[in-house]
């Protein structure tokens, strides 16, 4: 048998296992839920040590391949991270269960008395990079949820993901509930992915967490719905009518609280208008903390020490301290800008003038738009809905945060007294 | 140039159109769109005799291909069905409009005010068969959902559909609306569907409307989300504790009152313990009235009259006067033979015992599950929804009737004063 077929045939096995296990889960109490996850915070905090070496050990292998400081960092666990990835099994417990719950209900004139009422998706495929905290978070959330996970993270966490998942098993166990509830794929063999993406009748739905590359390739790939998360061009578009204090500490909050968040500003958009009096203020904000600016021509002319942008930098995530600041000319070419180039993320005007606000959140079709607000809340937590897979980008099922309710579908339970049609 | 790249060019410019309209279309007040639905209906009526006309010659080529007598049935336009087609489109001008619903609001800790408001979804491609009254109705419903569509009927309507589409543009030049709105692909070269299918970033949804082949073929095909529209095998099961009356009633206006539609019901699975007491009289009611009835072993014994099932007869969606029949061990044998053979549609059960009928309505995983009530009530229309432009039996967005809520998305819209986050 080749690897290939030793690969499919384990794949189809974790898909019929997952969807056994989904049917069960499906009508779960959530006390029983709850408990695996407090089981589960309590065995993260047990096995810290064990997590700790096998992180140790991936972050060697990782070194010795030369990866990059910032993914080093994301890939890194201390006592701290270890006790924050416990602390969020725990606040996950505490979430309200969005399963059973009556969305709405009402009497039809024909008898039928019709409630809509919140349902697992069923099987849900994790395809995620790095961070090993992911590997708590989703299985969690998913859980929580109603819905059997398969998880697959990078090669580079696998065994901090795999200390990882031992703790969320052991939980599982403990709750009573099928330890099928939550996979992890056990290689780091490719075709794994590519089997995970064509399990449709057993995977429900795919959600890809992590870069362009990663999420244009399941995109593409898979033949099971995807839930897009594309990447986050977001705009802060400072308006004729700014105020000057607010535009200074909003952009500066959006591009730099923390530059690597799929939130995270990356284009400043000026009104011409204003670009001699509100633009120099934010710019030296910005500057001050090191910021690398990179501007079209009336930018560069009124600071030297600005990087002439070229078209390219219009459409990028740069995701570090680089902004890119263009001028336009009034709100409406600010709309056009964000169409053209944004990735209907995250997008804030910072105006006085509420008309102005209106008919910017009316008209940029973006899942997430904001009036002299800071694009770094774009987060599911900011939002009031606990803890989020990620933001979703598309239009299909889910926009914006995806916390526990955007992991569900729902069904019709109708009821009459033998009601048939005429 | 060939013809392929001839029809890839012309989709390429009809996705280009449609988004364009789309655009323009999210932000169209409602009047205006209702304004275009009325003018359409008073030009259904005025060109009734052209519509009719272009229906006679589609099925004079019909009769001549040879089509079976219920797909002509389905292709037939007479006064009375064109007076339905713009009666249907005055009354989704009657719906409430769902773009720019506030769904939800909230003030968070943060000082965020937060809104979900409903906007459309952008462009929707809509692939049908036969009817060519889903021409006026999916273009309408789309319309009035503020979505641009992209319509492509059945070959064998093909006429009938560009006189009642012609009907949909002259109103929609009478409201000032763009006529890329509602665009009806004009070839039935095949390669046209592909390259629908394939249009990402043009399209945002593909809802095929049609038999089991069609839909499996857009499935595996399309690159754009697709909402499925799977086939109805829908069962009725008459548990132990099931009212003869009812049992009779049901069972006969589910299968019988019109066999062709999704809703209509496929399977009867009977409780053993009931057998002789129910089965009778269900099967007497069914048999007088034409239904051609096909049973297991004990059915068969029970009335030599009835065919033997075979395995395929509890996966087929017949759409005409057939039932196949099965006799189960209690709900728990009848939820499962549902979910080894059902098609996650509608099913009911028949039983005066409710803790019975909740854990059907628990445990069968289905789009709608009913207690006492006739399968045929599986419409928007009888849900209250208006008109629907089908039922989703995938979990992802939309499950159930698909109306005009269904055929939206929604972004959050952020309002503070100036909120940095911390």
């Amino acid at each position: 048998m080749t690897t290939e077929q030793t690969i499919k045939d384990m794949m189809q096995d974790m898909g019929k296992a997952a969807k056994a296990a989904a049917e069960t889960l499906a009508n779960a109490p959530t006390e029983q839920k709850n408990r695996a996850l407090i089981f589960a915070a309590q065995n993260i905090r047990g096995h810290k040590d064990e997590i700790i070496a096998a992180n140790v050990k991936d972050m060697d292998i990782a070194t010795a391949r030369g990866l990059a400081n910032a993914m080093l960092d994301r890939l890194a666990l201390d006592e701290e991270r270890i006790e924050a990835i416990a602390t969020s099994l725990e606040a996950i417990a505490e979430l309200p269960d969005p399963v059973g719950d009556v969305m709405k209900q009402w009497d039809q004139p024909n008898g039928l008395n019709i409630s809509r009422v919140r349902v697992p998706l069923g099987v849900i495929g994790i395809i995620y990079e790095s961070r090993p905290n992911v590997t708590a978070d989703a299985g969690a959330l998913c859980l929580k949820s109603g819905n059997a996970t398969i998880l697959r993270g990078g090669s580079e966490s696998a065994l901090s993901n795999r200390a990882i998942h031992d703790c969320l098993i052991a939980g599982l166990k403990e709750a009573g509930l099928s330890l099928d509830c939550i996979q992890l794929i056990p290689t780091q063999d490719r075709s794994a992915v590519g089997e995970l993406l064509g399990l449709v009748g057993y995977v429900d739905i795919i959600v890809p967490r992590g870069g362009k590359s990663l999420i244009e390739r399941v995109q593409n790939d898979s033949r099971v719905p995807v839930m897009a998360h594309l990447d986050g061009i977001c705009h802060v578009y400072v308006d004729r009518q700014a105020d000057l204090e607010k535009a200074v500490a909003i952009t500066l909050n959006a591009k730099m609280r923390r530059t690597g968040i799929c939130g995270a500003a990356e284009t400043l958009l000026i009104d011409q208008a204003v670009v001699h009096s509100h633009l120099p203020a934010i710019m030296d904000a910005l500057k001050i903390v090191g910021c690398e600016l990179r501007g079209d021509d009336v930018v560069c002319e009124l600071d030297p020490a600005v990087t002439p942008a070229t078209e390219a930098d219009w459409n990028r995530e740069y995701l570090e301290s680089i902004l890119s600041i263009k001028t336009v000319n009034g709100v409406d070419e600010a709309i056009e800008h964000i169409a053209a180039h944004g990735s209907r993320h995250t997008d804030s005007i910072i105006t006085e003038n509420t008309e102005t606000a209106e008919k910017f959140l009316a008209l940029v079709d973006s899942a997430i738009v904001m009036h002299n607000t800071s694009t770094q809340f774009a987060d599911g937590g900011e939002f009031g809905m606990g803890a989020e897979i990620g933001i979703s980008t598309g239009k299909m099922h889910a926009r914006g945060p995806v916390g526990l309710e955007q992991l569900t579908s729902y069904k019709y339970q109708v009821r009459s007294d033998g009601q048939t049609r005429p």
